[in-house]
């Protein structure tokens, strides 16, 4: 491992403070708000008085990076991987997208934002948290979307589950996607994310779950596509975070097959066809697939970025360097600083990375 | 189109005659079989007297090649499409994976065993016609199976989706696994199958769903590699025909990174990583789709066959050359034999291609 490979990250979570919604929100609200309980063997996961989610205590314990509760020493643990920009996604406040009741999902997401700008927009230009808004009321969506832009966002957070009757490709959700695309910032879908993260049970389950976490992700592409929201907001740009990268090829010639092989059943018709819509506006992240870089490489699809998806278990803290070496060191160049650069850096403003940062790394890791 | 590119097919169906299971079965079982029901507007599809599906007539009535529903005919239409040999799927016996009624899913499965052995095994050894088997009761499956090897079928056809409580990573399909392995044939699963094919009704409908009727053929790899059944039968060939080739490696990568991440909680282990089981076990089908040959190429999975889905309208009838040089006119030697006619070879009987057939197709279409 002879150089330091820079890096940007288009995946992370912020870990918010256990009293995030009771410092900020009247009881009778921050009551409602998504609260862990722990026991001895499993962590539960409340919302809006529901039980929502049971885990393994070992599960959520599972290793954690000095700097996942601190800002000041997250940059440290970044500084010492590599990373220079990092997207952030909330962890908590994932689950709120699992509120089903209007002015709750609204003050809880408002004090997120709040916090997320005071802890970190404030605090540091290179951890850009994604805005958390309403998935249950448009108009409440697009109020908040203006503040948190006002506030510094740079994106904003979408769950890759929604309640049926409110999928993506519904026309519903275009005022949305209006205001995403004249702000411009970024669609940040994360994949995981509201539903309960178990689809099954029985041998292998752990292995079978991880991966139905990722076709939700899948779905809203297909949808955003086939409805002709993308084609209609063509500058609306779509990140599909944690899935990885290798699918987007094999979704979008599916898709062309059903739009020119069904072509008469297809309502609306597109402008283009559904794979040119989709390398144009989809961007996805990953961590560790092997099949990523041939993607960019060999299929065309160039949108791709890297994730570190810090502080979780899936991510690659403590084993960032090695992992994007293998990554890259066989790669094209071009592949390269797409993929670790110049993609982010096309969808979010994030200060120029001195010239002499990560040298002292370079020796500490060559 | 200067040369013509011979090759086999993965993927294709048989097109059952109206009377197949009135003909062969007591009048009670035959009443309760699969039955098809057309007015002005729709074809309807009823199962054990229950409406299983409705799609309009338009839909159904979509272009058929000359030898949809004559095996003679259709070998003049292969021969006219470079295609030589050709594995072949049911088409309204597909529908039987949605009985619950373990005689008359035993009853139906083999009058259709029956019918294609009697009409196409023993007419030609060009198309390789795949095995119903019940999948409610694995004893009738393994009963079945034997009898079929018997009569001469070198696959079985498995559906993609099956009831929750049977899903495939579960144990109790081990002997079915077993018994399988042993045969030396293949477990042929063909998307879109024990399932209605509606999963969303929006704009953009047909599409989404086209791709929806993929995921279920993911999962079963997802799960057949999970439980631990692949590696348990590491001569099991398992084929996912007509989902396409280059989703593989991303499920394969995504596999992969569960299985390492989330070590802790995995049950059972395997003997090697979920990619390696998968890239030696797992081969797929697809038509049209560009990212497929890159995938042999860029990404090291390599048990990937092209199919025509002849007579479907997903299908390629028509247009197979001109498809084929889309294909593979750019694409390495190494990758161009081993999808169009290597893979299929090593894993099917099908008599030698005369070294002059196909000339005077390269004249007709030279």
């Amino acid at each position: 491992m002879s150089d330091l490979i820079r890096v940007h990250s288009a995946d992370s979570h912020l870990m918010e403070p256990d009293d995030l919604w009771s410092q900020a929100l009247p009881k009778s609200q921050a009551d409602r708000a998504p609260r862990f309980e722990r026991d001895d063997k499993y962590e539960t996961i409340y919302l809006d008085g529901e039980r929502k989610h049971r885990m393994l205590n070992e599960f959520s314990d599972a290793f954690r990076p000095p700097g996942a509760f601190d800002v000041d020493l997250r940059l440290l643990d970044l500084d010492n991987e590599g990373v220079w920009g990092q997207l952030a996604f909330p962890s908590r406040a994932l689950w709120l997208s699992g509120l089903g009741e209007r002015e709750l999902y609204r003050a809880t997401a408002a004090a997120y934002n709040d916090w997320a700008a005071a802890e970190i927009i404030q605090r540091t230009p290179r951890v850009l948290p994604a805005a958390v808004v309403s998935t249950i009321d448009i108009s409440d969506a697009i109020e908040e979307l203006g503040r948190a832009i006002d506030l510094g966002f740079q994106s904003v957070f979408m769950p890759t589950s929604v309640p049926a009757g409110l999928e993506y490709g519904q026309d519903l959700w275009d005022p949305l996607w209006s205001a995403i695309e004249e702000a411009g910032i970024v669609a940040a879908f994360h994949i995981g994310t509201g539903e309960t993260p178990v689809f099954y049970r029985g041998p292998g389950g752990a292995i079978v779950n991880y991966w139905e976490t990722c076709v939700p992700g899948q779905r809203v592409v297909a949808q955003l596509v086939a409805c002709g929201a993308l084609d209609r907001h063509p500058n609306l740009r779509v990140l599909i975070a944690e899935g990885g990268a290798s699918w987007v090829p094999a979704l979008a010639d599916r898709l062309d097959e059903a739009y020119r092989q069904h072509g008469t059943y297809v309502r609306p018709k597109l402008s283009m066809l559904p794979s040119e819509i989709i390398f144009r506006q989809v961007y996805t992240s990953f961590q560790h697939d092997a099949s990523a870089i041939p993607a960019v490489e060999a299929m065309g699809y160039t949108n791709v970025m890297w994730g570190d998806d810090y502080p979780h278990l899936e991510g690659t803290y403590g084993h960032t360097q090695q992992t994007l070496h293998q990554l890259f060191d066989d790669s094209t160049p071009e592949a390269r600083r797409l993929v670790t650069l110049a993609n982010f850096e096309k969808l979010f403003d994030v200060p120029s990375m001195p010239a002499d940062w990560g040298r002292s790394l370079t020796s500490a890791t060559g």
